[in-house]
């Protein structure tokens, strides 16, 4: 791993063809800040564009994942300035984030390496799989704070572990055990604090193997949107442009012929020149 | 408790912050009618206003939760007059209940205390949790009397349960054991019948401890209402405004520093005072 | 069962009430072509029109289910030609089955007796159940041949088995075995190979059994068609007015008279003579 960023809330290293974003206030735990949103919006884009990079791992420099939102303005933390356009509610920067991953064109992975609360774990919920550790805690405690949930996750996680789950921790400002999380769904897997980046980073490079990435971008981005989307009529019309435009292309007949002579595809295709627009 | 009611087709009692309301026709198994479902509405509106309220205990006095509709019309019970405005369907009077508690400002748990058939299952879908007597039986037999699944159960269904379950359910018209309604995540818990009731106010009072009333209102209608939304965009508008008006509560301050204090928070704010429109 | 069809791509049993459609090229694995697309179309229309039709089962001739699409043109099997109405991209011809799937008035029970790939598995995800043999696989191998998933399959993928496995398993073009396919919720139950189809016409007998076609239809078209639904509203609008105009039918009267009569109800309502709109 080579290291490409020091003394930044957010740093991010290579494993071959794996990113890892760390979240890198480790004497905070890790906790969120404006600055930090604004560093994962910048960093997710620079991935985006690196075609090198093939999935991305998120993960937490120290013992937490994310404490959540850093509290050092005490009760004023959440004081918001007017949005300067609008005039009315700025956009939540959890929110921003939560996009952000919504919309990347690498799978990305969490790798939960330890205590996630408040927007610390909502940022995870658009991502596709969550590692985490065995002693990790989840922490949906806006109602305790008087807030509400946020980084989009009263649309993501009913969505994840069904809208009973989701009612009763954000509801009740749980801080959910490693062993629920599991069981409910919001983690597929539980591996020792000291394995988590091992095992995310094992799960990313499996995940990508041998797959076109402008395809793995296009069924990202079609799996993520239709999960919204009002019937299957919309996946139907958005997919027939994926097929239809990927048919032609080079990876298509490198995909199918190296099928058929039993071999590894090598795909052509780069994410950077451009996606098609299936929602056109 | 205190009895607030006797003679009605509902009461409702109160242990200590949560409301037990209770479907009262024990001699016809609780059967549904048109002059319960006016006052089931009446009741939640009664309850939404009052803020020593912090949850909901659905259930039925005697041994059944509720038989369904009652049949004492026979094959013309469900020869309905036409809408008095529209001149066409009126509105089915177990969907106006789930509706009334999918818009509730305070959690709602069901407890299922013996056999729920027809509307008596599919309005408990709307309750946030579900729990159970051991030898309940829940019955989806609409198609078992020529009729279609109502109360707005072919919304709620499916998000509970899952689609495969549902229609195999509903098409099926089933009678589903206790056994089988938890395994498929219809119900969250199984209990003696004696302690169903005992039980839901325990998860009650546990659900509501330690947060903030307007905090779990708005997380709750955030929760629901995002079950149905296109996209996280629409979660994303209304959360930023969430925390930009809670933000500058008293709520918030309040709960913030108590947390940073490590004592239990004090949250002043009212439902009753009025909760924000976050979907303007 | 008696033939009724033999040398075609899809042929169709009976079985007393239960028609079987089964993919009928085992020498190719029952591979995938645009002919099998409209013959399979023009079954369920001839299907959903017989009123001796109560449930469908979806199987394949032979070891295989279905092998996805025919790759006999090599790497020119997907360049396919402009729609010649629109000149843009034509309708995929998986998600014109799965959509009229998506239609069909009898509920649809996939048998799936061995490996079923691409198009293969993504046509049975309209079906209300999956049944497959315990020695199935499951191959959402687009990614891997540079193509997108189709069939409706971004739709339908994630509400069956939840957003996380969908995307593991359709980015990371998975071969998935029959245990992890059950674990995550894609099939219901398995069995050994050469019972898959026994089981298959059990389910689809005792599915029906009892019920009244006309509710078993509506009941499937509403469920199906909530599941995208951006509210309990529209479901509210929907079923009213099927309470209100099933109410009058003479389904409802028997329904309910031999119920409280305690005996079989003999439905006389037929889906042939045509389904009120719900959706109007």
């Amino acid at each position: 791993m080579s290291e490409t960023g020091t003394e930044k809330s957010v740093v991010v290293d290579r494993d071959g063809t794996v990113a890892i974003v760390r979240l890198n206030r480790p004497d905070r735990l890790n906790a969120f800040t404006t600055e930090m949103c604004h560093r994962l919006l910048e960093v997710f884009d620079e991935l985006d564009a690196d075609d090198d990079v093939r999935a991305i791992v998120l993960t937490g420099t120290g013992r937490a994942f994310c404490a959540g939102a850093d509290l050092g303005a005490g009760g004023d933390t959440f004081v918001l300035d007017d949005d300067p356009h609008t005039g009315g509610a700025p956009a939540d920067t959890g929110g921003l984030v939560s996009l952000r991953i919504f919309r990347s064109t690498k799978p990305v992975i969490a790798a939960i390496n330890g205590p996630a609360a408040g927007v610390g774990v909502t940022m995870t919920l658009p991502a596709d799989i969550r590692i985490a550790s065995d002693t990790a805690k989840f922490g949906f405690v806006f109602a305790r704070r008087g807030l509400v949930p946020e980084a989009c996750s009263t649309w993501f996680l009913p969505r994840v572990v069904g809208i009973s789950t989701a009612v009763e921790w954000t509801v009740g400002g749980k801080m959910v055990p490693a062993d629920e999380a599991l069981a409910r769904g919001l983690v597929r897997e539980l591996v020792p604090a000291d394995r988590v980046l091992d095992r995310a980073l094992e799960v990313a490079r499996e995940l990508v193997s041998g797959t076109a990435p402008v395809s793995v971008a296009l069924t990202r981005q079609l799996m993520w949107r239709m999960l919204g989307a009002s019937g299957p009529e919309v996946a139907h019309r958005a997919e027939s442009i994926g097929i239809y435009v990927r048919g032609t292309s080079d990876d298509v007949r490198e995909g199918v012929e190296a099928f058929l002579e039993k071999r590894e595809p090598q795909f052509p295709n780069r994410i950077s020149d451009g996606l098609p627009d299936l929602f056109g």
